[in-house]
């Protein structure tokens, strides 16, 4: 099968089209012919250096995501039977014509849903869900602040806090975004070009703060997020690209009594990865299918175009997700 | 009746005992006469400045524990009759010889308990146990690392670990506090003249780290903490000793997927100290009354020497509570 490889470690120019074997299902697995997979950050990160890719995950063929049809199933498989279109995450490889996942990892795919719209999916939204409401508890009425609302986790948050019947305020850093993430149901947009958003969160809540906010930039946002969360707020940090560090006021983490808590999904262990892809396939895959939820594709590329695509996403211009067609 | 009162912002000299009105009871609640009260750090805090003590507490008498009689009751008030003895926690009032709280926020002694020691409990292992066990989901079989394991939530603290089958590794800065709290159940001390305890608990863990942390000291403990946090580790601050502000590597907190969370028992609504009231009846009180928990109780002074008790408090020097009695 043709697959992206890593041959050495560098930016998305390193990125090879390969012939390389394709992988066989053992007991529980299902191989999955892969027609759409999606970028994301962590990509770039496993093609610039050493990155903790999970040992049962090719190390050298990047892609977490993917849609397409069961082609072939293991031993002990009963949930499902080749020819179902199904969709999910997987530990790396997807980037591939072909990938070997447990059966329990995958949902179905809705009817009429089309592969680059299902490849679009399944890290946005069930990072978005599995944080904010599987882990945060973010409930109806409640207040939820997303930041870089146009982003592909962002893009979902706000979809699925109007779906539970959640307020959410979003904040992005170029003015452009906010009008698009208002049509997915946002109900606040807020342009920090400087990164403060506190003051600003606090008037829109009467001076509450918000119930639950999802951050995926870190640094310096983290403690302007401790000074706009509510009482019994929760911080949900699924993302780092604004650094690795952050300045906590204690004392605030205290008197309120927030919580602060990282969430990531790949270093998972299969049982808890699992857990989360049967939350999606019950909670969030029906309001995909009553189109509650929808896929929000920036722009496909052809898999051999995967480094251009890396190079589209990592411009930070992008609105929604990046997907390769295969 | 007479009460210790606040007549100005200062030390522990300022405080003067005084005649003031002995409060009534409206409907749901009860009036104690106060046998004995224990003191809190929180005491020399409202003593020394403006402090957010809740509504419904005096504003001017410190003390927020506090064991003795019913003797007089509220309307409605179903679960308790003058005589009996019971023991709780207070928004504030208690250096005095009466208080009137809501009758669900109150214990009733278990046979045999003394008053004395019975004061020295509500405060240290309500908050160990909401934190530790009701918040942080400590479990048999987990490891806890509790610091400043000579006070009074840490004498509680290990004491309660052993009680539901965790093992717990202490901290303290000064030598003599580690036998004595090894004699209460502690698995393992260690002594942290600078403060430095992450790789001490890595290496007594086998490299995992520690699953819940009990921290009332704040400040640089919080960096050290997320250090020798295990997979999946909560962090529980619940108190500021060491300073209010701390330094978060959150890249770390996001792969390993901690949580850090704030808890203050004093400025929660009354439903919520009710639900942990209940919680400490009859979770915590049944193991007080078969011995598998006791009140450490460093020293007892009478009512009118509070201030001296706060200064010996102050010195840090204490082992467990020290006692007032009334």
């Amino acid at each position: 099968m043709r697959a992206i490889v890593i041959p050495r470690f560098g930016g998305p120019e390193v990125l090879e089209l390969r012939q390389v074997p394709t992988p066989e299902p053992s007991r529980g697995e299902v191989r999955v012919r892969i027609r759409a997979t999606a970028l994301n950050r962590q990509d770039l990160l496993q093609i610039a250096r050493p990155y903790p890719v999970p040992a049962d995950a090719p190390q050298d063929v990047p892609g977490i995501e993917f849609a397409g049809e069961v082609d072939a199933v293991g031993h002990g498989v009963t949930e499902l039977v080749a020819g179902d279109r199904v969709f999910g995450l997987a530990g790396g490889g997807a980037f591939a014509e072909s990938i070997v996942v447990h059966a329990r990892t995958l949902a179905k795919m809705p009817d009429g849903l089309s592969f680059t719209d299902a490849a679009a999916i399944p890290e946005a939204f069930i990072t978005a869900y599995d944080a904010m409401v599987s882990q945060a508890h973010l409930a109806a009425g409640e207040v939820v602040l997303v930041h870089a609302v146009g982003s592909g986790v962002g893009t979902a948050a706000v979809q699925i806090a109007r779906a539970i019947g959640a307020s959410s305020i979003g904040t992005a850093r170029t003015e452009d975004k906010l009008p698009r993430a208002q049509a997915l149901g946002m109900t606040h947009g807020l342009l920090v070009p400087d990164g403060k958003f506190a003051d600003e969160v606090l008037s829109l809540t009467g001076g509450r703060g918000a119930d639950v906010i999802l951050d995926l930039v870190g640094g310096s946002y983290i403690t302007e997020d401790i000074s706009c969360a509510a009482p019994r707020g929760r911080i949900a940090i699924v993302g780092l690209m604004g650094g690795v560090s952050a300045e906590v006021p204690i004392n605030v983490v205290l008197y309120r009594r927030i919580t602060i808590f990282g969430t990531a999904m790949r270093s998972r262990p299969l049982e808890e990865k699992i857990a989360a892809a049967q939350t999606f396939a019950r909670q969030v895959v029906p309001l995909i299918a009553q189109g509650k939820l929808t896929a929000i594709v920036d722009r496909i590329f052809p898999l051999e175009s995967a480094a251009d695509a890396l190079r589209h996403m990592a411009k930070n211009q992008s609105f929604g997700k990046v997907v390769l067609e295969i």
